[in-house]
């Protein structure tokens, strides 16, 4: 058994210093490089790409809205144009770097508050996935388990691999449970821990209301940005490895022949 | 005989339109496209890049220092690291939205204070070569004509094109005059034309002093940014292509083969 | 009588040029001037805001979403706490100008999409509201006419002008015609020229239907970004002030005074 | 006896955390609040003048080049055209912040690669000057003490206050040492207290060659950007009022009055 562990990575900027990339790589097998638009100079993220490739781990286009200031978290009412070119842009200056590295992107995973607008949003999920064929139709799309997102990408032709996130509650329809809400966000360690294990070996979760619910979910993801994330990203890695859960990049070839099949 | 003509194109930015590309593309055979630093937004270079796919003109990454507020005009005291990963991006964004229209980049030209700095600075110079190297090898650096540059660039095993400028005097000693003193700038487009031709004949310029001075020049950049420009660029197109002298871009097999031998 | 005209200037960005700054201070009363946010580097705005103060033009506060590549056109879902300080933050700007210029800041109006917004939207029109209040609450706010945003202001102590557009069509409501309908906007000189002299006179236009409706305005805005928008804006002055209409800033003291009881 | 202490603060931008402002805020009494060109997103930079306010410590305009993803370090070859605007602008945006919180800016400090240009170049010194008469002549500058930079200012009208770094080796004539010597920069915490001590009290400070050189100081400018640095800055604070030294803006009338006769 094998399992991906993502991260969002390359988020410096300038003198700005953002999580601690160099420790994270060591706990992931997938990094998610900001790629400049709502975060990650090109210095910086050169540096982390070329560290996920000293470490091999996968790297992917963590593509976003076109706004530094609000670190790609503000909806913006993008045109399609815009937006298409966009993720082009994005996606190819990391390929630039990447390459740079001696390594490739090899999936794109939406930032912020793009990941969330085209969980449900057709308009801007189909100029995602436009951008994306149109740039290289092999990169994967990672996408929130249980979303449309993941359906309109595969009837595109694209690759998904949908994702679960370790500290995040969920509904019992499978959805996450609005940060908005109590208990939303997790902050218990060995919880968390297990409650990854069992997505693994079972596929379930407990939900918020303590019922049971199914859950596909090709990666995990985790984040790096304070001591305590790194904290639980670190004892996530640890739980699944010590029950014989290799952690390993989704893109290699047995996962991705096992995707197609799973439909959300 | 054939002779490449090189412009500045995608500029616009956002609302901000610069330049007439749609004309321009039907005159050059070499669009130099701006990459985003100093101009040039996601889906306005993307329009640029397939209308220049359309007519079958190269595409080369105008890569600028990121200043858009300056146009990329002003010297700016830039770190190696963040030099050398600015350039890898914007050539590695701009490929990846030449993939989206289905062409390639196939050469880089660096704009406007940079392009100056280079030519003579070796630090940033090297800093330049080895973002092309790092990123694709086998892109051509377009450099000025008998600039120390080219010499840099072809020790580290890039192709390099000299290129010269239409409407600018030259001195004795083959450098451009200085845009600060009388005469730099030319303005009669019939006196222009006469001169590129003779170029293309004969290897040589009238100097501003009115001596014969020798010029390799690969590649004639013109202006594409006023109606007068575009009808300089119009006329020396006319008067090349009467004289015999096919327009094509430099980054054919013969004409590369030809560059080898011809040091500055 | 008089009327105020307005027009939004100073909009120009670097090497990039927007507009006839110079030709329109000679027409309109009122410049709202960029700044920085949507349009507008310094040094373009401190000339605008230098001619308009040497043409007795007063000077507003074009304030805007920060979304330069968007020209501040997208709506942005943007916190409370950014949305205040970023307009007092642009207010001062100008301020800051203004007083190099000899000249200062008389009022408010909003751009683009944030003026679209907080016409209707309580919470952003709040905001703006506020950051107005707390940098000097004597600055007017030109707001659109027949729009909630007038009486939110007017509640919070704010003086407020009502603004119509010249060459936009209205519904029987008052309210202006989507642009995605037909006919939204108007592009027969003299028939502009006529509606707005009709409007100055008796308060009244001409709608979509046929029906007449009322409308109050104390100012009215033309534009000036094309030869055709420059002509328009000319032909309503000379109409108006061959009418005896004199046209002047609204900020002038009857004006302010015959505003307060005109609730919309 | 009382001395100022000066800190730059204000210098987060969006996501990005930068410095403990709050705790610096309780240890100075003059902040160097960022504009907004090289750091310092509006709600910040609000909230970091509302904490001042409160505290009562002095606000100034920490004024920079348009240059965010270098934070202001690297030089930069701008038009006076755009630097006297820019620092207008800056000035001017700070001034409606402050106004907002119910305080006003006192003084104007240049960051980084403008402060060290502007203290030798002839001609951006002038710009600066010029920009801060124009928009507020009163506004007092605070210069590296013993640079040419404080005769021009005090020329052209200025009141300027100099200033002294807590952690830095002088040369035997006064100058800052390089950084890129050994030795440029103090670590030892008590050694620091003790040497701005001896500052205040004797006027001089124990050159990096053991000599002792004369140095005129209104202000000291201390750190917080990082722990140790924060704890510099309290423990030079705790040194100078145990020796019943008050720490207490500059911008007081006593001590203007005593800047006019020391000219360096």
């Amino acid at each position: 058994m094998q399992m991906d562990l993502n991260s969002d990575l390359g988020e410096s900027f300038g003198a700005w210093r953002m999580g601690d990339d160099a420790t994270m790589l060591g706990i992931v097998s997938s990094a998610n490089v900001a790629c400049g638009f709502h975060a990650g100079d090109p210095a910086g993220v050169l540096r982390t790409v070329r560290q996920a490739a000293a470490l091999q781990v996968a790297v992917g286009a963590h593509v976003a809205y076109p706004d530094l200031a609000g670190f790609g978290r503000r909806n913006m009412d993008i045109e399609s144009a815009d937006l298409v070119a966009g993720v082009i842009y994005q996606i190819g200056a990391l390929q630039g770097l990447a390459a740079a590295a001696g390594t490739a992107v090899r999936y794109v995973k939406p930032h912020g508050a793009l990941y969330n607008t085209i969980a449900h949003d057709a308009r801007q999920a189909q100029d995602v996935i436009a951008a994306i064929r149109a740039v290289d139709a092999s990169l994967t799309l990672v996408a929130l388990a249980g979303s449309p997102l993941i359906g309109w990408a595969q009837e595109a032709g694209l690759t998904v691999v949908a994702e679960a996130f370790a500290d995040r509650a969920y509904t019992p329809g499978g959805a996450l449970v609005s940060r908005r809400e109590a208990g939303a966000v997790l902050h218990d360690t060995t919880l968390i821990a297990d409650r990854m294990l069992r997505l693994v070996q079972d596929g379930t979760v407990e939900a918020i209301d303590g019922s049971t619910v199914r859950l596909r979910a090709d990666s995990i993801c985790v984040h790096g940005d304070s001591p305590g994330a790194v904290e639980i990203a670190r004892r996530v890695r640890e739980r699944l490895t010590q029950a014989g859960v290799a952690i390993a990049p989704f893109a290699n070839a047995a996962n991705v022949a096992a995707l197609t099949p799973a439909t959300p």
